[in-house]
């Protein structure tokens, strides 16, 4: 069967402004063609949707998520044996919100694979995965990279466990080998099947903030040329001045969150490096409200990090980097978003400027980066060909083309008028077909709401805590 | 149905030694007749049951088990929900031990109560139960009472919503109530339906070893009266000398494990305090070898405490107190039973020593005291008759007579001769009925196997771990 | 030499009021007479002064100081072999202050007694001290009842020896011990010279915000009986509502800082005990001011307790106890005052508010009292009259009569109109003597000013500290 | 004044072996001759000695010591201000066991420096100084580096100051910066005085055991620079098989413990890189009983690190690489040395075997060395002659040849024939000046007694320690 969208303006990616009153043609999950009404032939068995007054655009794409990114303790114990559910749900909140693609640059691999195979097969509904699994050099979510307080409260056995599921033969142990070894290691985990092959050129930030170097520049082109023998894309997790330049000399396809460098300005020889390569730049910026807001709760050597990731996303757009939309897009439990605590990080964020959020970080995104200067139409490519290219999947994703997959995006407003139209998401249409948006995600886990507490629990937070202590001690 | 059963010692509590080739008639969960087999009228519909050559006693009882015990951080989290089913498992592990009572000093109040409601009636097989729910004056499972690193490791939602399970009105914040406020504190947790009150008299330990004072001596009279105005019994958790005389003169009915008096011994007039007030002692005694293994992994302070509670037990043999048997006994998840520091625990002592399984505890107890002189019949009576005292059920339990429940378990070998034959246990029958021993527990949860380790998780075993440090650092 | 002071109106504290044209003589320490400038023969050689419009009154003093109270790491690393040098400073910034005598209720024991005999054998100007030691049943800076995390920082060796510095045999372990056996240690203790006693009846608060009971009632019995055979007075660390109601049942002469009772209030019949057993009440109030600024800092439960010790207060006020000013006055070293943390802490509070500052907090004290409610007459004693009789020092101290130790303070201002007019301090007169107030204190350690940083300091506080997180981390 | 030593034979570094009988002349600090005794002209006020049957070497040096390296919060307190008189103390130490010069790789600047030229002015004795200061890279005492502890325990005051002193401008900041920016502030550094530059190519340890690259090739290439721009020696900070081929590439003079490499053994490539770029390889060895002694108290993890270690300092024999003889050492206090925790490091070795102290450690390298396989004059040079070139002042010292300063050991045994004779010190001569060894080291601090525990110490251990534990605890 096919399907036929009439009347919308349509924004293909291609060229650089909208096209009135287009028709869009798909079968069996590609395009068969677009153009005026009357230029195209319709098959019998068509369903026709008229979207006079809409905008289509292609699918939008985001080229950094984690669909598990909610490593807590407590998390991992109580989803154990149904990470795929998590994923899965992760996955349809990020389709109804418009992200027909999203790659994950960061989880736990045999999990990750499973749910993209499954949705590749259209056996359940999800945006489409391409996944990487651990980033090569990472241990996991219970060690000096993440949370390094677990190993004694947990039991060794469950703590082992994880760790292994995110790391298998990836991990720090990696930083003491040759290059030659480390190259060895990659291709192992790439014969898993995992899409893309991301890398710390930076250590995760645990820590000194990020500024130590994870592995040294042979290393780092030995990680690089193994993705591309295997005919797969490279990329590094950067956030210093050398870890960037580094990854670029090493030949990555794109870097994650290359504004990030910490409290220095991203050097203009190191700036220039992006075109010369023909690098990705991976930016995750914040709006001027957002930073505003933060502002309020960090120290000042926390700001000057900020500021610096501002500037340099600025100097990004000047120095005509092709810049990719990404924002470490996950789901966090309920229970954490609820911690005070929370107020003082990116994701405490009012929603509206909560870049890290899996639903609408990426509404986010568009906004900041319009706020610094991007064009309408480098905004729409941004989130999508430009990713579609980083990633080596243009062929198929990225612009509305014929023969390309129809995936694609009707929204009520003009995005090339305003950014923030791109919330008026009316449709989305994945592999030619509609989305029924209202049913997704289909199984709330984190995404429910927090069952209300026990009326014992409201009586105990009333009462005095432990740890409390004694006012008027003179010396506590 | 009635049940006869033929042809074995009886050794019926109230005789000082056992009665051979007696018969045991029981109808309706009672027993209907003791006697020889012509004394025994029997009617028709009787199974009949030859036990010749074996001997019966009544049912074990246990004065102080913690049905769930394991308030380990993943184990709350994993079975949240679940809790009635662990506390399931658990009872149906002592059953199938012989012990057809057990009293449940500290437990989440709700799913003991709900377990405890199923068996009565019948629904689910399991040892009869008896609980206090929280002790009076602890605070949770995360908190300084047992585990204070966990707030701020799991989220404060699942925090607080833990410790008022356990808590309910009833933790720390009573130490600063006059005694009459706590006496309507304590009034209300008994409305809920326990069946008898636990408070304590010292603090948990997690802070001075035990040293602390919960209650004044006011307030624990105030308790105690509590209790005994709605018809409970009331006891308490004592860990120092002043602690256990402070109970004894508040009037509990038993003192739980009142040999356990920090480095000090218990002073001779607080000793003859158990017979002049009819209290019982709970004693938690090691074997002679189960101290020579301890003793290699402890402290010199440690030691003092374990010499000076063994020395404690030998004194109240002497001094005539009436003993009870408890040992804490509980089920612990195999993952903590497999970490390395569990060695220098007495959870970790070789299972022929380790008085506090659940399983195997209570036979350890009575080798442990027959070693330092108890009687044989004695030791009978501190696993039954003392125990259905102490605890105002003799009525119903703790012996065999006529009238009586009719709990009982079958020995192939004779008690009196040894304590080491308790576990020679042919069969077990409670209230009139044989239980399936084989089929319990019916769903092992934290008894099951642990699983196989993930191939990675062994890989990831012999690598690096976090933590580790470099060989050769000077000042590290 | 004689001393001849005229003109003033001399508040002698007995008296309800000042009385005007007053001349004071004295002689070898002592009041050789009072009274009109006619009533008075003046001897030869006699020094005279005129102190027309001043307000003569007692020498103040303070019930509850802690000369040295600094117990920080560094300190007791920097002063070690020179802790009386801190205390003969302290004794002279209080002396310089208007207290002729402080009673230090806790600090190192020999330190304190060599400094209070030099002083008193008139070696060295300072304030008269009178000293407990240890407050038995605690544990030495570097424990569970001070700084538990030095241990294991601070070598064995030197944490040791600075925690049974202060402990001697006077520590927790004591709550192992049965009554009579407390008795012995105290004896001990007293032996060693020291002047009155001073208990624990609740623990110190790092545990359980205070709520823990250190010690049974009958051993609070005991020691009282110890301190008063051997002529001493007793007292105790009392900071629950049951522990101030055993403090009082057990015999002590005062009780400290007993409005501190938790979040809960003092009962009724426990307030009346005060004057039955004739007991001395030492108050901690803060200023209503203080309080104000204090709410902004602290969470809901510590602002109950707060205002719980402000009601206890106003309660104590009303049922008529003997009220006396203390205020654990200490001296903090500059760096410890300069933390942000300390912000939150009552130490934290502007001067003014303050009333934990040696130089200044009694001041605070007469302030927060007036706006209680006490009359201004009250106010007095409790500075003076009232502690000398708790402490049985009355016969010498506490006010101005013929026969008593020459101590004085000359106010500018009238102390009895307003309670801000104690700071107006004109000249001290101890021992008959005038003090050389700009003198002290002679050598300034911890109120001297702190040195400025290094080049290299200041620096480095402007780059990238340790422990600093990247920002954008998505976990972390 | 001339120095005339005849008799002796002289081993001088440059021949392969000991001659026989000969004398040495030497005057104003140097050697004006060598010979036989007939071939020297001996001028008048000449002082001679008679060395028959002794052996005479170049005096010892040592690639690598700490002269301060105690960096223990406490000492760090308790001798700030004195910093140099432990300077002092620990290069009169050295010189006293033989070493005429010491190269200071890490500590406090300016203390170090002040040192250095006093020593070198004749002002005070002690092994002649040459320091780097800092190493570039690493962050201070209570840092990540070192103590992460410290910051909160201490005030931030004292923090803050101490962590400058060793810092200045050449922290872990550093690794933001591009490479020219911390070129930069090498040379700011540079130019304070110091004698060689020392960096971090690894991390320092705190975090992954040394896995961390500190800085990019490209950073360490300009460091490298800076150091030979300004005419000094550049060295680094390795502790990975990457770490050292970077080192090695970027062109260093010498790397620090190059045979520590975690659990990775050095590839041969890296190894023939010694040679190629003619770069000195510092060696740190156990003994064979020395590593059979640690392995009883480490991981299997930690083994695996020394078991690479081991097999690198063979390999590094084998592959024809110069050898240097370091150690790191340095003097701990007295308390440190008494720590149960000493145990299981390296420091905590029996003194035969413990590499790391600075008064025998060289004597053991010495034997560990003889043991892998190092010929005797191969050993002799590691110590004298391969050090003196490394960091290139071979013009002056390093071997006994007329012109160079005249620094000897005498030696009552042949260190040719068995390492261990190196011990055998009979005198030691410096700027041709006899060195008074039994008055060194002049006033000691850290090398004093401890003092003996006052009496309330001793009881006090007896006693019940915080953080003991109730025997019989449940959950505990």
């Amino acid at each position: 069967m096919s399907l036929l969208l009439n009347g919308a303006t349509v924004i293909d990616g291609v060229s650089d402004k909208g096209l009135d009153g287009r028709s869009i043609l798909m079968e069996n999950g590609r395009i068969l063609a677009i153009g005026r009404p009357d230029e195209i032939p319709v098959p019998a068995d068509t369903e026709t949707v008229d979207y006079s007054g809409k905008f289509i655009i292609p699918g939008l794409m985001n080229a950094n998520v984690h669909l598990f990114v909610n490593v807590l303790f407590e998390t991992l114990v109580r989803y154990e044996g149904g990470y795929e559910d998590l994923i899965v749900e992760a996955s349809q909140v990020a389709l109804r919100a418009g992200m027909t693609t999203v790659f994950d640059t960061w989880g736990p691999r045999r999990a990750l694979m499973a749910v993209r195979d499954k949705i590749d097969r259209g056996e359940i509904a999800g945006s489409r995965i391409r996944c990487a699994g651990n980033i090569i050099g990472f241990d996991g979510p219970f060690s000096g990279d993440f949370d390094s307080r677990i190993p004694g409260i947990g039991s060794s056995h469950f703590v082992d466990r994880v760790n292994a599921t995110w790391v298998e033969n990836t991990g720090r142990h990696l930083m003491w080998l040759t290059p030659e070894a480390v190259g060895k290691e990659v291709r192992k985990y790439i014969e898993h099947g995992i899409d893309f092959v991301k890398y710390a050129s930076n250590e995760h930030g645990g820590t000194s903030a990020g500024a130590f170097i994870q592995f040294s520049e042979r290393t780092q082109r030995v990680i690089v040329e193994e993705a591309h023998r295997a005919g797969l894309t490279a990329q590094s997790h950067s956030s210093s001045v050398e870890g960037l330049r580094m990854s670029l000399e090493a030949g990555c396809d794109l870097v994650q969150h290359c504004n990030m460098t910490g409290p220095a300005e991203i050097p203009r020889e190191t700036l220039e490096l992006f075109t010369q390569k023909d690098c990705g730049a991976v930016v995750f910026p914040l709006t001027d409200n957002g930073m505003a807001v933060l502002r309020e709760t960090i120290s000042d050597h926390e700001w000057t990090m900020w500021k610096a990731s501002d500037t340099n996303s600025r100097h990004l757009i000047e120095s005509g980097a092709t810049i990719l939309l990404a924002n470490d897009g996950g789901i966090f439990a309920p229970e954490v978003m609820q911690e005070p605590l929370i107020k003082g990080t990116w994701n405490g964020l009012p929603e509206e400027e909560a870049l890290g959020r899996l639903a609408t970080g990426h509404f986010v995104w568009l906004r900041a980066m319009e706020e610094k200067g991007m064009s309408p139409i480098d905004l729409l490519r941004a989130a999508t060909r430009n990713i579609a290219r980083a990633y080596r999947v243009d062929d198929d994703l990225g612009t509305l083309e014929v023969g390309k997959i129809a995936d694609m995006v009707v929204l009520d407003e003009d995005p090339l008028q305003d950014a923030k139209n791109y919330r008026s998401i009316h449709a989305v249409i994945k592999d030619g077909a509609l989305v029924d948006r209202d049913a997704l995600p289909e199984r709330p886990l984190l995404t429910a709401e927090l069952r209300a507490p026990l009326e014992e629990e409201a009586r105990y937070k009333k009462s005095l805590h432990h740890g409390e202590r004694l006012p008027g001690c003179p010396s506590c």
